[in-house]
């Protein structure tokens, strides 16, 4: 059998030794619950991800959705597992209880919904999606558009997605040539092409409901004059009666590397027959309201990274422990049986680097889920004030880093089966294929780094960023204090000082230069923040760890020493992971500071004609 | 029309500019050809890689062989692209002209044979294992088998490969259990099994020439009880007719992620009938036969890992100038037009990498060739020698750099095409699920880092490591006179005193130390030197492109200026793309020396149970 892709012991390491989650049930709103049912609801989403969702995975890459006279086939268990998740309630996981959502946090939501990206990214993205555009109607929707599209949304019965995208403009929504024309009736009436619409269309659900970003006609020039509009498939009567065929049509499929499981489409509105779309919020303020669900989906973004991260560690890890190839380097007796390749050290060492970044990245990824929960929730306004901020610098990071560093990850778990990790009859080929879509959708990496050093870093005279520096300081200062891990927390030091150089020497820039130049080097900036931005979530994992070591040492081990093991070698490993994070990825911080502070134009002044 | 994968003046410039192949023609062995010949052949493999191969390079990887009542079946036109190989000498590009081979120097065959494996690697692994399958023979075989064996394979009648490995021995080759018992007419008859053969069966040749390792009963233990031989699918009688079946049978197909076109077989040796194998060499002896074709192919391996990213880098390159995305940060008028995506720094960025990586690998490639030619055919024999030795050191680079290097400069023309970098609509996905083969085949990158660091630096007291430090040297001797280079030469000279320092610490390590602790960090020795190797490769093409710009604004530009533009832009294009590789890519050897010379032991402490 294979591993659970999600390690249970380290999940609740991050849940309740790192990011405290169990003081949330402190809170009003999630005053009904306690850790038993955050485990409850996690183990849930285990189960079921487990029973509904890994076991077509690689059917689902297989047998991809194809059109057949005008319809979208999936094979049958998508729609099963889609409704076996809505039917445990994780669409609506973080949702109110008035409008049937089990109204948990963030956190352990995140904690849930991971294991259904590990389990098989392209069925749950049809659910996971439907999350992030209902969360959009919950909070902008009129009480029409909520009556008529959110229920139904977060039971599952209509499922939803994000259409921006078009042929001619990607990165470039400023581009966008969808046009809203107002009806008599207060509706819009829609044309236009959309592409690259995930779950864009289906047969798994009564309806789909389409949120659109168009330009009502007349509207102001560029991003300023962005209108957001719910375009479902089905009109929805009054009394939520699924009725007739809106004018949005499947132009055709997009088949990709992978997350095949998940169409991509391209669909045409209004190019048939009338295409209904009801505005969301005020005329040309959609972008705004669309970012919400774009930030969220970013995070989300991270978090499947993270996933399929630890489900290829995971596989390799069991791999390598009972494949046997090989003896070590000096052992002369070829007649000594072959040792399991997890005593090769170039095994564990891409190993070890598979655990530093993928239980990075899920450390980040639930981190970024607990600002949300701050944010939210907290009872002192300031901390919301301040986990906002946090969340808005951490977003470009948590979206770019995880997809980049864990395709390097998937990678080494790859060369770690060899042969056998290139081939379809292993599942590591497919975590590699799927996980490189994360680098590319949701704004591109690159865009990333533009929003991170372009916007992030910068507004508000850097409120956000120092937050950030703050945060990283309390960790060096607790850490400075805990046996084990004080060197680590004095590199860290040198990194926040190196990050903090770096970041005014390019602040400055930016007022003094083009910004083209200014900005030209932001993706090794992104890289940069992102490694200091690991280390410090390792540094506290690190703490955390070395702390309950000294603890069992002191108490439990010697009270029940047999118990207290297996909990040593786990907290063991937390520390030799944050200590390769130090050793072998923190320093490559070092040229990339001195490149970026130096204002490297290397890449900037390549002329075209040069290539 | 999509761009030539390979840049035809950028051959011309490695070739002639940079490696002096034009001097060959003055060697006995070359006397009939000439620069124009040499070209002519060039252009010959440039023309049937287009007609032949390109064509279909995608449709052999979405009808991949598949096995049909016991027959593999592929679609027609690999035969037919095979044959076209074949007919114009390219399988016998470096053979004598007496066994009718063309009697290229492998210089000019390396850049003729770098046309097939960009238009489809698939489809041109069948002719160029055959090579290397027929290299062996000619070299080892004795008169009979050349007789029966050598031509046809030189003609493409025949196909050749090459069968190490097995289920349970892939890596660890003193392992295998394919036993072969000494016949009464000696030859043997082979019984085992054989995993992940590259072409092991088909129906494009009138025979398959299988070269397998396999212990002759009574062997001594491990890999000094290796022997190789020849197995081929049909008998062929002593007038060459092409006979019965002989016992080796296909048990099944691998289903790769990429590289599909070429079947990936497991063979079953003498299960239904008994399979006669001719001994090549003496018994016992074979591993040292079977390398020759292995550092061949290993060399081979780099070439076809340059060959795709020059491709994909070519492409994106193509779609950067054409594809119209957006607007510089600082243009407020969003009624601008969109500009072409190549005006984005973070574009130009990945585009100069790309160049960077692929060139340099195309550069070592060729490199390597060059020294295959001076180890076979300089007048002096120390020079020889010299060659030798550099090609050893060398080879566990070529191999492994490549393969990694261009699967991250193929990830970045995926990111430069965005979401149509990833639909299977556009040719860059399949490049990057093609490449990602070279880390893995013909020993792994991890074996390739213990080759290097465990034999070749340090073997014959270091003579091979103390050669190509030389070489270095002269290089930047060389480019420390010329103007525009000197800065570039420093920081090679810095480079090469990290790696002398780094080897000698690490070779003293071997010595009092356990020899995996010793060898545990042998990655990141590799990327450490492979970076200073691609550095020297830089330094001395920017050395030649600088020379060239001075005399064209002397002499030639002055006389004729229309002229001399077109290359100025492709000699400042060499110059900015080894700026790049000293700007951004070198210096991360700073931190991988540091890690190096401390022995850090992270990944090597880490226990088993800790993960």
């Amino acid at each position: 059998m294979p591993p659970s892709p999600i390690s249970p012991r380290d999940l609740a390491f991050l849940l309740y030794e790192v990011f405290d989650t169990e003081s949330l049930t402190a809170r009003p709103r999630f005053a009904d619950y306690n850790r038993e049912a955050f485990d409850a609801a996690i183990d849930t989403a285990r189960a079921i991800a487990a029973s509904h969702f890994a076991p077509h995975n690689r059917k689902n890459d297989l047998e991809e959705p194809r059109v057949e006279n005008g319809v979208v086939v999936t094979i049958p268990e998508v729609k099963a597992a889609v409704r076996a998740l809505a039917d445990a309630g994780f669409i609506a996981a973080t949702h109110d209880a008035e409008v049937g959502g089990m109204q948990l946090p963030h956190t352990v939501a995140t904690a849930a919904l991971v294991h259904f990206d590990a389990a098989n990214v392209g069925t749950a993205s049809y659910a996971l999606l439907t999350t992030g555009a209902a969360n959009l109607i919950a909070t902008f929707g009129n009480v029409d558009q909520q009556h008529r599209f959110l229920r139904p949304m977060l039971e599952g019965r209509f499922l939803g997605t994000m259409a921006l995208s078009e042929p001619e403009a990607g990165s470039s929504l400023a581009d966008i040539r969808t046009r809203a024309a107002p009806a008599a009736d207060g509706t819009y009436h829609l044309s236009g092409t959309k592409m690259w619409i995930s779950g864009g269309d289906h047969e798994l659900s009564e309806n789909i409901v389409h949120l659109v970003l168009a330009k009502i006609n007349g509207a102001p020039d560029g991003v300023r004059g962005i209108s957001l509009f719910i375009v479902p498939k089905f009109l929805v009567g009054d009394d939520g009666t699924v009725g007739a065929r809106n004018g949005v049509t499947l132009a055709g499929l997009i088949h990709k590397m992978g997350w095949r499981g998940t169409t991509s489409t391209v669909l045409n509105f209004g190019e048939q027959a009338p295409c209904v779309g009801y505005l969301v919020g005020e005329p040309h303020k959609g972008l705004a309201c669309m970012f919400q669900m774009m930030n969220e989906a970013r995070v989300s973004v991270g978090r499947a990274a993270a996933a399929m991260g630890c489900a290829a560690y995971r596989y390799s890890l069991d791999y390598a422990r009972t494949r046997r190839q090989g003896r070590l380097p000096g052992e002369k007796d070829p007649t000594r049986p072959p040792v399991p390749i997890i005593e090769h050290p170039d095994v564990r060492r891409m190993l070890l680097h598979q655990k530093a970044v993928a239980e990075g990245a899920l450390a980040l990824t639930i981190g970024c889920a607990r600002l949300m929960d701050e944010q939210e929730t907290a009872p002192d306004p300031a901390v919301r004030a301040q986990a906002a901020l946090l969340l808005d610098v951490l977003t470009p990071i948590a979206k770019a880093w995880p997809g980049a560093a864990c395709q390097e990850s998937i990678g080494n778990a790859m060369q770690v089966l060899g042969g056998y990790g290139y081939a379809r009859e292993y599942p590591i080929e497919q975590y590699y294929r799927d996980n490189r879509l994360n680098p590319i959708h949701e704004g591109t990496n690159g865009v990333q780094a533009l929003d991170l050093l372009g916007r992030k870093v910068r507004q508000d005279g850097g409120a956000a960023f120092d937050a950030l520096v703050l945060q990283m300081q309390r960790a060096i200062a607790e850490a400075g204090t805990t046996a084990g891990v004080s060197r680590m927390a004095a590199g860290l030091r040198a990194a926040v000082d190196r990050m903090v150089d770096t970041t005014r020497v390019l602040v400055r820039a930016a007022d003094d230069m083009e910004p083209a130049r200014a900005l030209a080097n932001a993706s090794a900036y992104l890289d940069l923040v992102s490694a200091t931005v690991i280390a410090w979530l390792w540094l506290r994992q690190a703490t955390v760890a070395s702390r309950a070591l000294m603890s069992a040492t002191g108490e439990a081990r010697a009270l029940a020493p047999a118990r207290a093991a297996p909990d040593d070698a786990f907290y063991l490993g937390k520390l030799q992971a944050a200590r390769y994070w130090f050793a072998w990825e923190l320093p490559k911080t070092v040229a990339q500071g001195e490149l970026l502070r130096r204002l490297d134009a290397t890449t900037f002044e390549m002329e075209q004609d040069w290539f």
